[in-house]
């Protein structure tokens, strides 16, 4: 299996710097900061956002160098991507991030509210310097939906109304929105057309849609090791994915589990086994496969470069780390 | 002695609507953040920036009428302000808020956390939307300087080192730079010279630092009632303001409170009675006269009318709240 850090090898340079500055920037002004700084840009992150913004930088600039703009955009998705990771955690309680202590739960919450809005406000700033309107509004929209992604989760927890439909809603706010806002932006800062520019805005849509589901998938499939948290969490938090609404298609007794909020001993082992033993997982997966494949489509009109390969294989990559 | 409300008689048709605008935005979305946004726009707040952005929109409209773009700068002020105060007080772990329970008690810290994102998130996107670099440059520098605020706030804590420069600038930080910003962003969006825009940063600069600095007098001089919380709490809390800091230079055994951080029966209030019986708050009070004299003195090219009139008395008023 390709590992996601070798695709990003067109960028490696520019990703290896921009973990650097994003360490100095926030760990300068303050013992605690530097501290929780540490913790966070040292805790396995694969910097995937930031090189999809660097990959679709070089992508559409030719065969030119890609700009200082470029760069500091990817810093400012980055940016974002850890503030709302710190806040997240604030707000669901999570004592875990990628197997280590979340930051609110290593330090405080005081220090992961600060932290975030630092961060939060840091990249605002870099935003309205890099003096591109349409740039700061498209970012500014993801920092929107970030909210209303929580605002929406928090919603529907241990709802069984929600569809299909208001799922890939939610997964678009929390994930993929900063990832098409994001590339689309690395576009304009390229001067692309407005055609070349909407059609990387639907690649990271698609691209984001896709990594969300498979997480979600993960959930289900994967092991309390590899996820860095137990296995189940999602459900037991009442945040229903794609596998369980097909799986309550098929397992009525999957609601009155569901209904109860998993109270009675065993409840959440049950409703894992039933969701594990339907078509949903399975289901879930193709839905997975539709948007990766869906995301290829749209760099059909980019010109071949080793950066639109790499961004090709991203997609390939997000589903392979079903298998 | 005036009221602030009854200063903003020129604005108050904008003030009202600024209120329902703001309960009904963040309250739409969610039961919760309604009863928070009910919490937090009827805590008896006086809406003293957005009036500010107002009446220097209309002072500097020169009789004609303020923009669109005017009123969602006020309240894009009156957001950021809000989402400030709500994380402002999980970081500090303040129980209450002018005299009520602050959101993260009576709710919780995700809610109060969720609910400071999301104003801040959609002050983001208003400000984008206002397509004006300038002022989007502006209002974002508030944001960091809040950030460089709070951090400075816990660097600070208990340290003697600190200056009345530095207490300055971060009451800069905290205060001043939101009105500062916000006042010269509406003297841009009604087309003002760079001169009478420079002229009302530093109106806005002067005022929000006399503000500031009566406020930390009536930390000492208020009572828990009309404070709406413990006098004393600033202290307290090793946040040392001008009175304190004044008041070390003629009391050393105030050093030795301090430097203990109180922990011993009696060390505030003893604390807090060398400082009233020092002439640190007289010294104060003389700080926060000459910048409420230097904020109405970039007033003087402004030409009169009635806004011009409020805010001058605005300066006024900040002091009035000592006697």
């Amino acid at each position: 299996m390709t590992s996601a850090t070798s695709l990003f090898s067109p960028v490696e340079a520019d990703l290896r710097l921009l973990t650097e500055n994003l360490q100095n920037l926030i760990g300068a002004r303050h013992p605690i900061l530097y501290a929780a700084a540490e913790h966070l840009f040292s805790a396995g992150g694969k910097r995937i956002r930031p090189a999809i913004v660097l990959l679709v930088a070089r992508a559409t600039m030719h065969g030119q160098e890609i700009t200082q703009r470029h760069r500091r955009l990817a810093e400012i998705t980055e940016m974002i991507h850890t503030a709302s990771l710190v806040h997240d955690d604030v707000i669901d309680e999570s004592a875990t991030r990628r197997g280590i202590p979340a930051v609110h739960s290593r330090f405080s919450n005081q220090v992961a509210v600060l932290a975030g809005d630092f961060l939060f406000a840091q990249s605002s700033w870099y935003l309205a310097n890099l003096e591109n309107i349409e740039v700061i509004k498209l970012l500014s929209e993801v920092i929107k939906d970030f909210a209303e992604g929580e605002i929406q989760q928090g919603l529907f927890r241990f709802d069984m109304g929600i569809t299909i439909e208001s799922y890939l809603e939610k997964s678009y706010y929390k994930t993929a929105s900063l990832i098409a806002n994001s590339s689309k932006a690395a576009a304009i800062l390229s001067d692309a057309s407005e055609v070349e520019a909407q059609n990387l805005y639907h690649y990271g849509r698609n691209l984001g849609l896709a990594f969300q589901i498979v997480d979600d998938i993960l959930d289900f499939t994967g092991s309390t090791e590899s996820l860095g948290k137990p296995a189940g969490s999602d459900l037991r938090s009442g945040n229903l994915t794609a596998p369980v609404l097909y799986a309550l298609e098929e397992k009525p007794y999957l609601e009155d589990l569901i209904d109860r909020e998993f109270e009675q001993e065993d409840d959440l082992e049950q409703a894992l086994a039933l969701v594990r033993d339907s078509q949903g997982i399975q289901r879930a997966r193709e839905l997975a496969s539709h948007h990766a494949k869906s995301a290829i489509e749209h760099l059909a009109d980019l010109p071949m470069s080793e950066s639109r390969q790499a961004l090709i294989k991203l997609a390939d990559y997000v589903l392979s780390r079903l298998y």
